[in-house]
């Protein structure tokens, strides 16, 4: 299962998948194009919520502190994350611990549209940069914060780390084997459920600003964000009256017969029955014609009371199969299965590439498949993804083109170490 | 840890919670006020976006086959995930397969900003009632696709479900035991993640019309949503040659310690030193000036040499402890740390009480808290829940309204069988 990367096919720099665009009309730029930035964001929250706003179109000013953001350098997983969410950005260093570094966002925003930042609720009206400070410069701005559990209520100071939301919000309490312990989700899925939230609430200011005038403090936090997958444990323990139990990789409440992994050859893929017409292709896919026989596992409340014998029956014929064997013929006779892969098999996934979705780069690494943005537009081109910004490449010019500072006041900031 | 369900204080409709508004100024209008959308959303993915939209302000209506959307009532979650994502909606009624029923909906859209669907990609375009049928009648609307795959690719016409993309999209590759299965993630994240997204896409399209006059059709999809929480683990991948191990409740590389699940006198437990200052600052909660002393551990890579000791040491500290108190300690000495919770224990959650994010609500079936939309606009009341339409509840009310039909025209298709 550990397959070695494999980039896939033509690994270099240009973008060779389009978008289907209607043949009679010329590409339309992308919707967010004349809309300016400032992402303050950090790791992974506020930088994602900046770059889907880039991908549709956005110009993004990254704003960071000298060290440079934390993403920068990772201890094991490389500057892989930090380059898949920081390209199409420009990067400005800015030290807000001094006065005129604080004057010079202010400045900043004075054309911008959006200010974003994912610090703890206090930093930034600490600072003297709260909301109001900006609306005085700029009532038309978008102030828009992230946090782990939002800026009022007994927990507003809390730290956060994705970890200490997926123990929080319950999301771990429904991961694991039946009697096992819980577990954490293996990818960071609070930090980005709670940045693609946070890239909504900004885009709806901005919708209703077109027609206000006006803008707005919009806020998203973690806690909050991760609460809706848990819609269907929250009924289930209405239901029953206490939460529910870990289930593997079982339904929470076994409402469908099989719905499980199933190990094979090389790997596992998943089957689900959702109807019992699934099951019925199933037994035939299978070539089971005495279990599509059997009146007793033709309805799911007879698989429920049989669930052992039904997952041993399937469990044996794909222990025969491969991956690739088992999903095409539940394909074929289009019962809902899928093989399980892992990152390596997905980061050359043909359909991704297809689409334009993953595209590959070539780094001082190595070839790297990058994603663009999962919303689309039609007859629009996907953004061509350049890479990240070095640490303060574009002060310079940014603070010239939007500041109106000339050459040596620029040195000057250089020299008291305000940039 | 099961405890059983406790509504929190005041279980009535009432929502007596308010977003802190500026004292200064009178409530503003949610940002989506004015907005039509029809939601032909179906289970999760769709109508979470439509709910999102009607939170922040949307006229949302619901339409749904004569036989109703499926999530009205299911197996042993009950209708409380129906209930929590349909509240604030209208109910229509539309059978698609007839050519009125068709034709009532492109009359619909006339008025309409939003069409969004989560069908197959061939189902509408195979009804006649692709995006260039409704453009052809209303060129601002903004058209919203989401699936499993996309309309497009070598996958675009595989099934999805939650469980499918989690098993494709790498995420179950991450999750587990070391050593032991891949396991799912126990909420349906990959659809409500990509419900997310659905609405961001949706309302970028609304922000630019409001400029170029010209609507749009947007997609989104399960796979490419879910991508971007597996970028570390794609990092892992890169940097080390192969895909990662699953670590249990460890980071994915090790990169803290501790990062992990301890186990207390009633539960778990979360406790992360992201630094070495954190690791300082634990010794002193757990009152060991012996392991304060220890120069090996008081660095990063001396902890990851040591995991196992330092595991077991805190371990045995946090046996001895409930998870409130460990909390407490750590909160007070400033190390990130949490209690895991499971859904129960979140639906009292006194936090998102005093947020209004969670309100009670009393039911046929007892009270129970719902959710409202996790973006926040400041300066704007959060709009009250109302309970979800009955089926076809406003059928009658919307065609006279927005079509123009008389009851006579109504009564005739009600035996026609078209609503």
């Amino acid at each position: 299962m550990s397959a070695q990367i494999t980039a896939a096919s033509n690994p270099n720099r240009v973008q060779d998948m389009k978008s289907e665009t209607r043949p009679d009309l010329a590409p339309r730029p992308l919707p967010l194009t004349g809309v300016r930035v400032l992402d303050l964001g950090q790791v992974f929250q506020g930088p994602y919520a900046a770059f889907l706003m880039a991908m549709a179109g956005a110009e993004v000013i990254k704003i960071e502190p000298p060290h440079g953001d934390m993403s920068r350098r990772r201890a094991r997983d490389g500057d892989y994350p930090f380059r898949a969410l920081n390209g199409c950005k420009r990067g400005v260093v800015l030290n807000l611990k001094t006065e005129r570094g604080r004057e010079l966002l202010l400045d900043l925003s004075r054309s911008a549209d959006v200010l974003l930042e994912n610090f703890a609720p206090a930093v930034m009206p600490r600072l003297g940069l709260g909301p109001e400070d900006f609306f005085e410069v700029n009532p038309r701005l978008v102030y828009a914060r992230a946090s782990g559990f939002g800026s009022s209520g007994p927990y507003a100071d809390k730290r956060a780390l994705d970890l200490t939301i997926q123990a929080m919000s319950g999301l771990m309490s429904t991961t694991g084997e039946p009697g096992g312990r819980p577990l954490k989700t293996g990818a960071p899925v609070a930090d980005f459920m709670s940045g693609a939230h946070f890239y909504g609430a900004i885009v709806t200011a901005l919708f209703e600003r077109e027609r206000t005038g006006r803008g707005r403090v919009v806020e998203v936090s973690m806690l909050e964000a991760l609460f809706a997958p848990l819609l269907p444990a929250a009924g289930h323990a209405y239901e029953s009256g206490h939460a529910p139990q870990r289930t593997g990789n079982r339904h929470v409440a076994d409402s469908y017969v099989p719905f499980d992994t199933f190990e094979c050859a090389d790997g596992w893929v998943t089957i689900v029955c959702a109807t019992d017409e699934h099951w019925a292709r199933l037994t035939v896919a299978m070539e089971r014609s005495d279990l599509a026989a059997d009146d007793s596992l033709c309805r799911l409340h007879g698989r429920i009371a049989r669930i052992e014998a039904v997952t041993d029956e399937i469990g044996k014929w794909t222990s025969e199969r491969t991956r690739a064997e088992v999903s095409a013929i539940c394909e074929r006779h289009q019962v809902p299965a899928a093989p399980l892969r892992d990152v390596s098999e997905v980061l050359a996934d043909p359909h991704l590439h297809a689409r334009g979705f993953l595209t590959n780069h070539l780094t001082d690494g190595g070839p790297v498949a990058l994603p663009n943005s999962p919303m689309r537009y039609d007859e629009s081109e996907p953004r061509a993804l350049n890479p990240p910004p070095a640490l303060g490449e574009h002060t310079e010019a940014v603070l010239t083109e939007l500041c109106g500072l000339d050459r040596s006041a620029v040195e000057e900031l250089r020299r008291m170490r305000v940039i």
